[in-house]
Protein backbone atom coordinates (compact mmCIF):
# COMPACT_ATOMS: atom_id res chain seq x y z
CA UNK A 1 0.00 0.00 0.00
CA UNK A 2 0.99 3.86 0.08
CA UNK A 3 3.92 5.00 -2.09
CA UNK A 4 5.29 1.35 -2.81
CA UNK A 5 1.78 0.54 -4.72
CA UNK A 6 3.57 -1.50 -7.42
CA UNK A 7 1.46 -0.34 -10.24
CA UNK A 8 1.63 3.77 -9.50
CA UNK A 9 -0.90 5.99 -9.28
CA UNK A 10 -1.48 7.24 -12.82
CA UNK A 11 -4.19 7.74 -14.97
CA UNK A 12 -3.30 4.72 -17.36
CA UNK A 13 -3.32 2.57 -13.93
CA UNK A 14 -7.06 3.95 -13.12
CA UNK A 15 -7.67 2.99 -16.27
CA UNK A 16 -6.72 -0.41 -16.23
CA UNK A 17 -8.68 -1.01 -13.14
CA UNK A 18 -11.67 0.31 -14.55
CA UNK A 19 -11.12 -1.36 -17.36
CA UNK A 20 -10.23 -4.77 -15.61
CA UNK A 21 -13.95 -4.19 -13.04
CA UNK A 22 -15.67 -3.98 -16.25
CA UNK A 23 -14.35 -6.64 -18.12
CA UNK A 24 -13.93 -9.01 -15.66
CA UNK A 25 -16.49 -7.78 -13.07
CA UNK A 26 -18.95 -10.85 -14.05
CA UNK A 27 -16.22 -13.62 -13.48
CA UNK A 28 -15.08 -12.07 -9.68
CA UNK A 29 -18.13 -10.67 -8.76
CA UNK A 30 -19.96 -14.29 -9.16
CA UNK A 31 -21.35 -16.10 -5.69
CA UNK A 32 -20.98 -12.75 -3.98
CA UNK A 33 -23.94 -10.76 -2.98
CA UNK A 34 -25.07 -9.63 0.46
CA UNK A 35 -28.20 -9.88 2.25
CA UNK A 36 -30.09 -6.00 1.68
CA UNK A 37 -29.17 -4.47 5.74
CA UNK A 38 -25.64 -5.86 5.51
CA UNK A 39 -23.13 -4.10 6.83
CA UNK A 40 -20.01 -4.21 4.48
CA UNK A 41 -16.58 -3.01 4.65
CA UNK A 42 -14.78 -3.11 1.51
CA UNK A 43 -10.90 -2.93 2.56
CA UNK A 44 -8.73 -1.07 0.17
CA UNK A 45 -11.24 0.04 -2.15
CA UNK A 46 -9.02 1.98 -4.34
CA UNK A 47 -10.29 4.31 -7.32
CA UNK A 48 -13.47 1.94 -6.37
CA UNK A 49 -13.85 -0.02 -9.44
CA UNK A 50 -15.05 -2.99 -6.89
CA UNK A 51 -16.95 -0.58 -4.76
CA UNK A 52 -19.57 0.00 -7.61
CA UNK A 53 -19.77 -3.43 -8.29
CA UNK A 54 -20.64 -4.35 -4.46
CA UNK A 55 -23.73 -1.63 -4.53
CA UNK A 56 -24.96 -2.45 -7.45
CA UNK A 57 -24.61 -6.16 -7.38
CA UNK A 58 -25.91 -6.26 -3.41
CA UNK A 59 -28.42 -3.80 -3.34
CA UNK A 60 -29.29 -2.11 0.68
CA UNK A 61 -26.36 -3.14 1.83
CA UNK A 62 -24.69 -0.68 4.07
CA UNK A 63 -20.88 0.03 2.79
CA UNK A 64 -17.96 1.21 4.59
CA UNK A 65 -15.08 1.49 2.06
CA UNK A 66 -11.85 2.37 3.30
CA UNK A 67 -8.54 3.03 1.62
CA UNK A 68 -5.05 4.44 2.52
CA UNK A 69 -4.63 6.99 -0.49
CA UNK A 70 -6.67 10.05 -0.27
CA UNK A 71 -6.48 10.64 -4.24
CA UNK A 72 -8.02 7.17 -4.97
CA UNK A 73 -10.67 7.77 -2.21
CA UNK A 74 -11.71 10.96 -3.71
CA UNK A 75 -11.98 9.07 -7.18
CA UNK A 76 -13.79 6.14 -5.83
CA UNK A 77 -16.58 8.51 -4.50
CA UNK A 78 -16.81 10.52 -7.69
CA UNK A 79 -16.75 6.95 -9.36
CA UNK A 80 -19.65 5.72 -6.93
CA UNK A 81 -21.44 9.09 -7.55
CA UNK A 82 -21.53 9.41 -11.53
CA UNK A 83 -21.83 5.19 -11.87
CA UNK A 84 -24.30 4.45 -8.77
CA UNK A 85 -25.56 7.36 -7.66
CA UNK A 86 -28.29 6.12 -4.95
CA UNK A 87 -26.13 3.85 -2.92
CA UNK A 88 -25.13 4.88 -0.19
CA UNK A 89 -21.32 4.91 0.72
CA UNK A 90 -19.77 5.84 3.72
CA UNK A 91 -15.77 6.76 3.27
CA UNK A 92 -12.47 6.18 5.00
CA UNK A 93 -9.57 7.72 5.05
CA UNK A 94 -7.42 5.11 6.69
CA UNK A 95 -4.94 1.87 6.88
CA UNK A 96 -6.54 -1.28 7.12
CA UNK A 97 -4.31 -2.37 9.83
CA UNK A 98 -5.28 0.23 11.89
CA UNK A 99 -9.03 0.88 11.61
CA UNK A 100 -11.06 2.72 14.42
CA UNK A 101 -13.94 0.49 13.91
CA UNK A 102 -15.16 -1.59 16.88
CA UNK A 103 -14.97 -5.72 17.21
CA UNK A 104 -17.64 -7.58 15.34
CA UNK A 105 -19.07 -4.51 13.68
CA UNK A 106 -18.99 -5.59 10.12
CA UNK A 107 -21.29 -8.70 8.61
CA UNK A 108 -18.82 -8.89 6.01
CA UNK A 109 -15.38 -8.22 4.80
CA UNK A 110 -14.50 -8.01 1.30
CA UNK A 111 -10.63 -7.37 0.05
CA UNK A 112 -10.08 -6.98 -3.16
CA UNK A 113 -6.59 -6.59 -5.00
CA UNK A 114 -4.89 -5.85 -1.68
CA UNK A 115 -3.03 -8.54 -0.23
CA UNK A 116 -0.33 -8.69 -2.80
CA UNK A 117 0.97 -5.64 -1.66
CA UNK A 118 1.50 -6.19 2.05
CA UNK A 119 4.47 -7.87 3.63
CA UNK A 120 2.28 -9.94 6.02
CA UNK A 121 -0.42 -10.69 4.29
CA UNK A 122 -1.09 -13.16 7.00
CA UNK A 123 -1.40 -11.04 9.84
CA UNK A 124 -2.99 -8.50 8.17
CA UNK A 125 -6.10 -11.20 7.99
CA UNK A 126 -5.71 -12.46 11.29
CA UNK A 127 -5.90 -8.33 12.63
CA UNK A 128 -9.03 -7.54 10.08
CA UNK A 129 -10.49 -11.02 11.88
CA UNK A 130 -11.79 -9.03 15.43
CA UNK A 131 -13.94 -6.89 12.75
CA UNK A 132 -16.29 -9.43 11.67
CA UNK A 133 -19.29 -10.87 14.03
CA UNK A 134 -19.69 -14.33 14.41
CA UNK A 135 -21.17 -16.28 11.26
CA UNK A 136 -19.84 -13.31 9.18
CA UNK A 137 -17.37 -13.60 6.25
CA UNK A 138 -14.28 -12.46 4.42
CA UNK A 139 -14.36 -12.36 0.67
CA UNK A 140 -10.78 -12.28 -1.04
CA UNK A 141 -9.57 -11.88 -4.74
CA UNK A 142 -5.98 -12.20 -5.84
CA UNK A 143 -4.57 -12.40 -9.19
CA UNK A 144 -1.42 -14.62 -9.22
CA UNK A 145 0.80 -13.56 -12.22
CA UNK A 146 2.75 -17.29 -12.33
CA UNK A 147 -1.08 -18.25 -14.07
CA UNK A 148 0.15 -16.35 -17.37
CA UNK A 149 0.60 -18.29 -19.66
CA UNK A 150 -0.12 -17.72 -24.15
CA UNK A 151 0.32 -18.46 -27.46
CA UNK A 152 3.12 -17.68 -29.19
CA UNK A 153 5.38 -18.35 -26.28
CA UNK A 154 7.99 -16.02 -25.24
CA UNK A 155 11.25 -15.91 -23.55
CA UNK A 156 11.31 -12.16 -23.91
CA UNK A 157 6.96 -11.80 -22.51
CA UNK A 158 8.49 -13.53 -19.69
CA UNK A 159 11.25 -11.44 -19.00
CA UNK A 160 8.67 -8.73 -18.34
CA UNK A 161 6.15 -10.53 -16.67
CA UNK A 162 8.79 -11.77 -14.15
CA UNK A 163 10.12 -7.90 -13.56
CA UNK A 164 6.66 -7.25 -12.47
CA UNK A 165 6.76 -10.06 -9.70
CA UNK A 166 10.22 -8.71 -9.00
CA UNK A 167 9.43 -5.09 -8.73
CA UNK A 168 6.52 -6.55 -6.42
CA UNK A 169 8.35 -8.45 -4.52
CA UNK A 170 11.37 -5.60 -3.82
CA UNK A 171 8.11 -3.47 -2.95
CA UNK A 172 7.34 -6.20 -0.25
CA UNK A 173 4.19 -7.87 -1.83
CA UNK A 174 3.84 -11.00 -3.50
CA UNK A 175 2.65 -10.85 -7.12
CA UNK A 176 1.83 -14.38 -7.06
CA UNK A 177 -0.26 -14.77 -3.75
CA UNK A 178 -3.18 -15.90 -5.69
CA UNK A 179 -2.65 -19.33 -5.27
CA UNK A 180 -1.85 -19.25 -1.36
CA UNK A 181 -5.33 -17.55 -0.49
CA UNK A 182 -6.49 -20.72 0.93
CA UNK A 183 -3.85 -21.49 3.25
CA UNK A 184 -3.57 -17.58 4.11
CA UNK A 185 -7.19 -17.60 5.20
CA UNK A 186 -6.69 -20.99 6.85
CA UNK A 187 -3.95 -20.10 8.85
CA UNK A 188 -5.18 -16.56 10.20
CA UNK A 189 -7.70 -18.60 12.12
CA UNK A 190 -10.50 -18.76 9.52
CA UNK A 191 -12.93 -21.39 9.59
CA UNK A 192 -15.09 -23.16 6.49
CA UNK A 193 -12.39 -21.63 4.46
CA UNK A 194 -13.71 -22.52 0.32
CA UNK A 195 -11.45 -21.10 -2.35
CA UNK A 196 -11.24 -21.76 -6.54
CA UNK A 197 -9.48 -20.20 -9.63
CA UNK A 198 -11.48 -17.54 -11.48
CA UNK A 199 -9.91 -17.96 -14.67
CA UNK A 200 -9.89 -15.97 -17.91
CA UNK A 201 -8.82 -17.57 -21.24
CA UNK A 202 -9.04 -15.01 -24.51
CA UNK A 203 -8.98 -16.00 -28.15
CA UNK A 204 -9.86 -14.70 -31.57
CA UNK A 205 -13.40 -16.04 -31.17
CA UNK A 206 -13.59 -14.03 -27.67
CA UNK A 207 -12.39 -10.56 -28.89
CA UNK A 208 -14.20 -9.08 -25.96
CA UNK A 209 -11.86 -10.51 -23.59
CA UNK A 210 -8.80 -10.34 -25.89
CA UNK A 211 -9.45 -6.89 -25.44
CA UNK A 212 -10.32 -6.29 -22.21
CA UNK A 213 -8.11 -8.76 -20.77
CA UNK A 214 -5.17 -9.36 -22.75
CA UNK A 215 -4.31 -5.98 -23.57
CA UNK A 216 -6.65 -3.71 -21.42
CA UNK A 217 -5.75 -5.55 -18.24
CA UNK A 218 -2.96 -7.98 -18.49
CA UNK A 219 -0.59 -6.01 -21.03
CA UNK A 220 -1.54 -2.35 -19.28
CA UNK A 221 -0.52 -4.16 -16.16
CA UNK A 222 3.15 -5.02 -17.62
CA UNK A 223 3.19 -1.74 -19.31
CA UNK A 224 2.80 0.10 -15.83
CA UNK A 225 6.01 -0.91 -14.48
CA UNK A 226 8.14 0.09 -17.62
CA UNK A 227 9.21 3.48 -16.46
CA UNK A 228 10.22 2.45 -13.22
CA UNK A 229 11.84 -0.92 -14.32
CA UNK A 230 13.94 1.01 -16.92
CA UNK A 231 15.07 4.03 -14.39
CA UNK A 232 15.81 1.02 -12.01
CA UNK A 233 18.13 -0.42 -14.16
CA UNK A 234 16.10 -3.73 -13.91
CA UNK A 235 15.11 -3.81 -17.97
CA UNK A 236 16.18 -2.40 -21.61
CA UNK A 237 13.79 -0.66 -23.43
CA UNK A 238 15.14 -2.78 -25.90
CA UNK A 239 13.95 -5.46 -23.71
CA UNK A 240 10.43 -3.45 -23.31
CA UNK A 241 9.92 -3.31 -27.08
CA UNK A 242 10.58 -7.18 -27.93
CA UNK A 243 8.23 -8.22 -24.56
CA UNK A 244 5.65 -6.09 -25.22
CA UNK A 245 5.37 -6.60 -28.95
CA UNK A 246 5.51 -10.57 -28.01
CA UNK A 247 2.50 -10.31 -25.83
CA UNK A 248 0.78 -8.23 -28.36
CA UNK A 249 1.01 -11.28 -30.55
CA UNK A 250 -1.33 -13.09 -27.94
CA UNK A 251 -3.65 -10.74 -28.57
CA UNK A 252 -3.63 -11.18 -32.36
CA UNK A 253 -5.33 -14.22 -34.14
CA UNK A 254 -3.75 -17.07 -33.67
CA UNK A 255 -3.02 -16.16 -30.11
CA UNK A 256 -4.85 -16.96 -27.07
CA UNK A 257 -4.04 -16.12 -23.07
CA UNK A 258 -4.63 -17.50 -20.37
CA UNK A 259 -4.69 -15.81 -16.59
CA UNK A 260 -6.58 -16.86 -12.85
CA UNK A 261 -7.71 -14.98 -10.32
CA UNK A 262 -8.51 -16.81 -7.27
CA UNK A 263 -11.41 -16.28 -4.86
CA UNK A 264 -11.63 -17.29 -0.93
CA UNK A 265 -14.45 -17.29 1.57
CA UNK A 266 -14.06 -17.37 5.20
CA UNK A 267 -16.50 -17.39 8.17
CA UNK A 268 -16.29 -16.39 11.86
CA UNK A 269 -17.49 -19.69 13.48
CA UNK A 270 -21.21 -18.80 15.09
CA UNK A 271 -20.36 -17.88 19.05
CA UNK A 272 -17.25 -17.30 18.25
CA UNK A 273 -15.64 -14.07 20.21
CA UNK A 274 -15.40 -11.83 17.77
CA UNK A 275 -11.71 -10.63 18.84
CA UNK A 276 -10.42 -14.03 18.35
CA UNK B 1 3.18 -42.02 -30.57
CA UNK B 2 4.42 -45.75 -30.80
CA UNK B 3 8.17 -45.95 -28.80
CA UNK B 4 8.59 -42.79 -28.22
CA UNK B 5 5.80 -42.14 -26.13
CA UNK B 6 7.16 -40.08 -23.66
CA UNK B 7 4.88 -41.21 -20.62
CA UNK B 8 6.55 -44.92 -21.18
CA UNK B 9 4.15 -48.04 -21.82
CA UNK B 10 4.21 -49.10 -17.87
CA UNK B 11 1.83 -50.27 -15.29
CA UNK B 12 2.07 -47.48 -13.10
CA UNK B 13 1.53 -45.62 -16.18
CA UNK B 14 -1.54 -47.37 -17.23
CA UNK B 15 -2.91 -46.61 -13.49
CA UNK B 16 -1.93 -43.35 -14.05
CA UNK B 17 -4.59 -42.74 -16.86
CA UNK B 18 -7.31 -44.46 -15.02
CA UNK B 19 -6.86 -42.76 -11.98
CA UNK B 20 -6.91 -39.32 -13.85
CA UNK B 21 -9.71 -40.55 -16.24
CA UNK B 22 -11.74 -41.63 -12.63
CA UNK B 23 -10.43 -37.92 -11.46
CA UNK B 24 -11.09 -35.52 -14.01
CA UNK B 25 -13.96 -37.87 -16.03
CA UNK B 26 -16.86 -34.95 -15.15
CA UNK B 27 -14.61 -32.14 -15.88
CA UNK B 28 -13.21 -33.75 -19.06
CA UNK B 29 -16.39 -35.15 -20.66
CA UNK B 30 -18.37 -32.40 -19.30
CA UNK B 31 -20.64 -31.08 -22.51
CA UNK B 32 -19.20 -33.92 -24.45
CA UNK B 33 -22.32 -36.44 -25.18
CA UNK B 34 -23.32 -37.60 -28.46
CA UNK B 35 -26.90 -38.38 -29.65
CA UNK B 36 -27.60 -42.17 -30.20
CA UNK B 37 -26.94 -43.64 -33.14
CA UNK B 38 -24.13 -41.52 -33.71
CA UNK B 39 -20.72 -43.00 -35.55
CA UNK B 40 -17.55 -41.85 -33.29
CA UNK B 41 -14.56 -42.38 -33.88
CA UNK B 42 -12.17 -42.66 -30.81
CA UNK B 43 -8.58 -41.37 -32.03
CA UNK B 44 -5.43 -43.18 -29.79
CA UNK B 45 -7.86 -44.56 -27.42
CA UNK B 46 -4.72 -45.62 -25.50
CA UNK B 47 -5.41 -48.53 -22.47
CA UNK B 48 -9.43 -47.11 -22.59
CA UNK B 49 -9.75 -45.15 -19.85
CA UNK B 50 -11.80 -42.02 -21.80
CA UNK B 51 -13.18 -44.83 -23.91
CA UNK B 52 -15.11 -46.50 -20.81
CA UNK B 53 -16.51 -42.76 -20.86
CA UNK B 54 -17.70 -42.24 -24.06
CA UNK B 55 -20.09 -45.49 -24.36
CA UNK B 56 -21.11 -45.05 -20.34
CA UNK B 57 -21.74 -40.83 -21.19
CA UNK B 58 -23.35 -41.47 -24.76
CA UNK B 59 -25.25 -44.65 -24.50
CA UNK B 60 -26.19 -46.20 -28.25
CA UNK B 61 -23.00 -44.65 -30.54
CA UNK B 62 -21.47 -46.91 -32.63
CA UNK B 63 -17.80 -46.53 -31.45
CA UNK B 64 -14.89 -46.77 -33.46
CA UNK B 65 -11.26 -46.92 -31.09
CA UNK B 66 -8.31 -46.40 -32.77
CA UNK B 67 -4.86 -46.61 -31.44
CA UNK B 68 -1.30 -47.23 -32.94
CA UNK B 69 -0.02 -49.63 -29.67
CA UNK B 70 -1.57 -53.00 -30.04
CA UNK B 71 -0.67 -53.62 -26.10
CA UNK B 72 -2.81 -50.44 -25.27
CA UNK B 73 -5.22 -51.67 -27.54
CA UNK B 74 -5.72 -55.13 -25.66
CA UNK B 75 -5.78 -52.90 -22.36
CA UNK B 76 -8.40 -50.84 -23.43
CA UNK B 77 -10.34 -53.82 -24.65
CA UNK B 78 -10.26 -55.75 -21.34
CA UNK B 79 -11.34 -52.23 -19.70
CA UNK B 80 -14.23 -52.15 -21.85
CA UNK B 81 -15.37 -55.64 -21.51
CA UNK B 82 -14.77 -54.75 -17.63
CA UNK B 83 -16.34 -51.57 -16.97
CA UNK B 84 -19.09 -51.47 -19.71
CA UNK B 85 -19.57 -54.79 -20.30
CA UNK B 86 -22.94 -54.82 -22.46
CA UNK B 87 -20.97 -51.94 -25.07
CA UNK B 88 -20.58 -52.27 -28.88
CA UNK B 89 -16.96 -50.87 -29.70
CA UNK B 90 -15.09 -51.83 -32.96
CA UNK B 91 -11.41 -52.26 -32.43
CA UNK B 92 -9.43 -50.97 -34.83
CA UNK B 93 -4.70 -51.05 -34.62
CA UNK B 94 -3.56 -48.67 -36.96
CA UNK B 95 -1.63 -45.35 -37.08
CA UNK B 96 -4.68 -42.05 -36.77
CA UNK B 97 -2.67 -40.51 -39.96
CA UNK B 98 -3.35 -43.52 -42.23
CA UNK B 99 -6.70 -44.96 -41.41
CA UNK B 100 -8.71 -46.90 -43.54
CA UNK B 101 -12.47 -45.38 -43.14
CA UNK B 102 -14.62 -43.77 -45.85
CA UNK B 103 -14.57 -40.14 -45.97
CA UNK B 104 -17.01 -38.52 -44.15
CA UNK B 105 -17.84 -42.15 -42.35
CA UNK B 106 -18.03 -40.13 -38.44
CA UNK B 107 -20.31 -38.23 -37.09
CA UNK B 108 -17.75 -37.21 -34.57
CA UNK B 109 -14.07 -37.37 -33.71
CA UNK B 110 -12.49 -37.48 -30.21
CA UNK B 111 -8.84 -36.83 -29.45
CA UNK B 112 -7.93 -36.68 -26.19
CA UNK B 113 -3.90 -36.57 -25.35
CA UNK B 114 -2.84 -37.02 -28.39
CA UNK B 115 -1.88 -34.56 -30.58
CA UNK B 116 0.86 -33.59 -27.85
CA UNK B 117 3.00 -36.69 -28.50
CA UNK B 118 2.44 -35.97 -32.55
CA UNK B 119 5.36 -33.77 -34.55
CA UNK B 120 2.83 -32.19 -36.69
CA UNK B 121 -0.66 -31.69 -35.04
CA UNK B 122 -1.85 -29.65 -37.50
CA UNK B 123 -0.87 -31.88 -40.05
CA UNK B 124 -2.73 -34.43 -38.31
CA UNK B 125 -6.03 -32.49 -37.48
CA UNK B 126 -6.33 -31.32 -41.47
CA UNK B 127 -5.71 -35.37 -42.22
CA UNK B 128 -7.94 -36.10 -40.27
CA UNK B 129 -10.66 -34.24 -41.52
CA UNK B 130 -12.06 -36.03 -44.24
CA UNK B 131 -13.21 -38.75 -42.10
CA UNK B 132 -15.87 -36.13 -40.75
CA UNK B 133 -19.15 -35.87 -42.48
CA UNK B 134 -20.50 -32.52 -43.33
CA UNK B 135 -22.30 -31.05 -40.06
CA UNK B 136 -20.20 -33.26 -37.74
CA UNK B 137 -17.80 -32.66 -34.88
CA UNK B 138 -14.51 -33.01 -33.62
CA UNK B 139 -13.68 -32.60 -30.05
CA UNK B 140 -9.87 -32.35 -28.49
CA UNK B 141 -8.46 -32.35 -25.29
CA UNK B 142 -5.25 -31.51 -24.05
CA UNK B 143 -3.31 -30.99 -21.02
CA UNK B 144 -0.52 -28.26 -20.80
CA UNK B 145 2.29 -28.76 -18.60
CA UNK B 146 2.89 -24.56 -18.45
CA UNK B 147 -0.19 -24.36 -16.69
CA UNK B 148 1.16 -26.06 -13.12
CA UNK B 149 1.52 -23.45 -10.20
CA UNK B 150 1.60 -24.46 -6.75
CA UNK B 151 2.38 -23.42 -3.42
CA UNK B 152 4.92 -23.62 -2.12
CA UNK B 153 6.74 -22.79 -4.88
CA UNK B 154 9.85 -24.92 -5.68
CA UNK B 155 12.31 -24.11 -8.31
CA UNK B 156 13.12 -27.96 -7.75
CA UNK B 157 9.89 -29.16 -8.98
CA UNK B 158 9.94 -26.85 -11.72
CA UNK B 159 13.35 -28.17 -12.91
CA UNK B 160 11.33 -31.61 -12.55
CA UNK B 161 8.52 -30.33 -14.59
CA UNK B 162 10.37 -28.18 -17.92
CA UNK B 163 12.33 -32.18 -17.98
CA UNK B 164 9.23 -33.50 -18.95
CA UNK B 165 8.52 -30.67 -21.55
CA UNK B 166 11.65 -31.47 -22.60
CA UNK B 167 11.78 -35.09 -23.11
CA UNK B 168 8.11 -34.44 -24.66
CA UNK B 169 10.02 -32.08 -26.83
CA UNK B 170 13.19 -34.60 -27.48
CA UNK B 171 10.13 -37.16 -29.08
CA UNK B 172 8.69 -34.58 -31.12
CA UNK B 173 5.88 -33.80 -29.19
CA UNK B 174 4.56 -30.92 -27.35
CA UNK B 175 3.84 -30.45 -23.60
CA UNK B 176 2.41 -26.81 -23.77
CA UNK B 177 -0.09 -27.86 -26.42
CA UNK B 178 -2.89 -27.00 -24.70
CA UNK B 179 -2.69 -23.70 -24.65
CA UNK B 180 -2.75 -23.62 -28.70
CA UNK B 181 -5.67 -25.94 -29.04
CA UNK B 182 -7.69 -23.45 -30.62
CA UNK B 183 -5.47 -21.89 -33.64
CA UNK B 184 -4.89 -25.35 -34.23
CA UNK B 185 -8.32 -26.49 -34.61
CA UNK B 186 -8.91 -22.76 -36.73
CA UNK B 187 -5.40 -23.12 -39.15
CA UNK B 188 -6.89 -26.73 -39.90
CA UNK B 189 -9.49 -25.78 -41.44
CA UNK B 190 -12.40 -26.72 -39.15
CA UNK B 191 -15.35 -23.66 -38.71
CA UNK B 192 -16.77 -22.48 -35.15
CA UNK B 193 -13.87 -23.06 -33.14
CA UNK B 194 -14.76 -22.85 -29.87
CA UNK B 195 -11.82 -23.79 -26.75
CA UNK B 196 -11.86 -23.07 -23.22
CA UNK B 197 -9.87 -24.22 -19.81
CA UNK B 198 -10.85 -27.11 -17.88
CA UNK B 199 -8.94 -25.78 -14.31
CA UNK B 200 -8.09 -28.27 -12.07
CA UNK B 201 -7.76 -26.45 -8.34
CA UNK B 202 -6.56 -28.91 -5.43
CA UNK B 203 -6.07 -27.82 -1.84
CA UNK B 204 -6.81 -29.56 1.70
CA UNK B 205 -10.17 -28.52 1.56
CA UNK B 206 -10.54 -30.58 -1.27
CA UNK B 207 -8.90 -33.90 -0.60
CA UNK B 208 -10.30 -35.90 -3.61
CA UNK B 209 -8.14 -33.55 -5.93
CA UNK B 210 -5.68 -33.91 -3.61
CA UNK B 211 -5.15 -37.47 -3.83
CA UNK B 212 -6.66 -37.98 -7.36
CA UNK B 213 -5.14 -35.37 -9.12
CA UNK B 214 -1.71 -33.27 -7.38
CA UNK B 215 -0.76 -36.92 -6.61
CA UNK B 216 -2.30 -39.99 -8.73
CA UNK B 217 -2.06 -37.88 -11.82
CA UNK B 218 0.39 -34.97 -11.87
CA UNK B 219 3.08 -36.29 -9.58
CA UNK B 220 2.59 -39.90 -10.89
CA UNK B 221 3.16 -38.26 -14.81
CA UNK B 222 6.39 -36.07 -13.69
CA UNK B 223 7.94 -39.36 -11.99
CA UNK B 224 6.75 -41.47 -15.08
CA UNK B 225 9.98 -39.71 -16.71
CA UNK B 226 12.57 -40.62 -13.56
CA UNK B 227 14.17 -43.36 -14.88
CA UNK B 228 14.35 -42.13 -18.36
CA UNK B 229 15.53 -38.69 -17.69
CA UNK B 230 18.59 -40.02 -15.06
CA UNK B 231 19.62 -42.64 -17.41
CA UNK B 232 19.86 -40.01 -20.42
CA UNK B 233 21.87 -37.26 -17.88
CA UNK B 234 18.86 -35.02 -18.40
CA UNK B 235 18.69 -34.81 -14.25
CA UNK B 236 20.06 -36.65 -11.46
CA UNK B 237 19.05 -38.97 -8.55
CA UNK B 238 19.59 -36.12 -6.08
CA UNK B 239 17.44 -33.03 -8.42
CA UNK B 240 14.45 -36.09 -8.46
CA UNK B 241 14.53 -36.34 -4.80
CA UNK B 242 14.00 -32.71 -3.98
CA UNK B 243 11.99 -32.42 -6.79
CA UNK B 244 9.28 -34.87 -5.79
CA UNK B 245 9.40 -34.03 -2.10
CA UNK B 246 8.49 -30.43 -2.96
CA UNK B 247 5.87 -30.96 -5.17
CA UNK B 248 4.30 -33.87 -2.81
CA UNK B 249 4.77 -30.87 -0.48
CA UNK B 250 2.21 -29.01 -2.52
CA UNK B 251 -0.51 -32.24 -1.87
CA UNK B 252 -0.05 -31.61 1.78
CA UNK B 253 -2.33 -29.52 3.70
CA UNK B 254 -1.27 -25.64 3.87
CA UNK B 255 -0.13 -26.41 -0.30
CA UNK B 256 -2.02 -26.19 -3.22
CA UNK B 257 -1.72 -26.73 -6.60
CA UNK B 258 -3.42 -25.65 -10.09
CA UNK B 259 -3.57 -27.25 -13.79
CA UNK B 260 -5.32 -26.42 -16.93
CA UNK B 261 -6.42 -28.77 -19.25
CA UNK B 262 -8.19 -26.81 -22.54
CA UNK B 263 -10.52 -28.71 -24.43
CA UNK B 264 -12.50 -27.26 -28.14
CA UNK B 265 -14.44 -28.50 -30.26
CA UNK B 266 -14.49 -27.24 -34.44
CA UNK B 267 -17.22 -28.70 -36.67
CA UNK B 268 -17.38 -29.50 -40.76
CA UNK B 269 -19.20 -27.00 -42.17
CA UNK B 270 -22.72 -28.19 -43.31
CA UNK B 271 -22.66 -29.11 -47.34
CA UNK B 272 -18.75 -28.96 -47.21
CA UNK B 273 -17.20 -31.42 -48.89
CA UNK B 274 -15.56 -33.98 -46.61
CA UNK B 275 -12.47 -34.63 -48.16
CA UNK B 276 -12.02 -30.67 -47.78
Amino acid sequence: MGTDYVHGYTAAETRRLTDQARTLADLLHAGTQYEAGARVLDVGCGVGAQTVRLVTGSPGIELVSVDISEDSLAQAKARVAAEAPNAQVEWHLGDLLDLPFEDGSFDHLFVCFVLEHLPEPQQALKTLRRLIRPGGTITLIEGDYGSAFFHPRSDAAQVLIDCLTDLQALAGGDALIGRRVQPLLAAAGYADVRAWPCTVYADETLPHLVDGFTRKTFIAMVESVRERSIAAGLRTPEQWREGIRDLERAAEPGGTFHYTFFKAVGRIPDGAEPCG
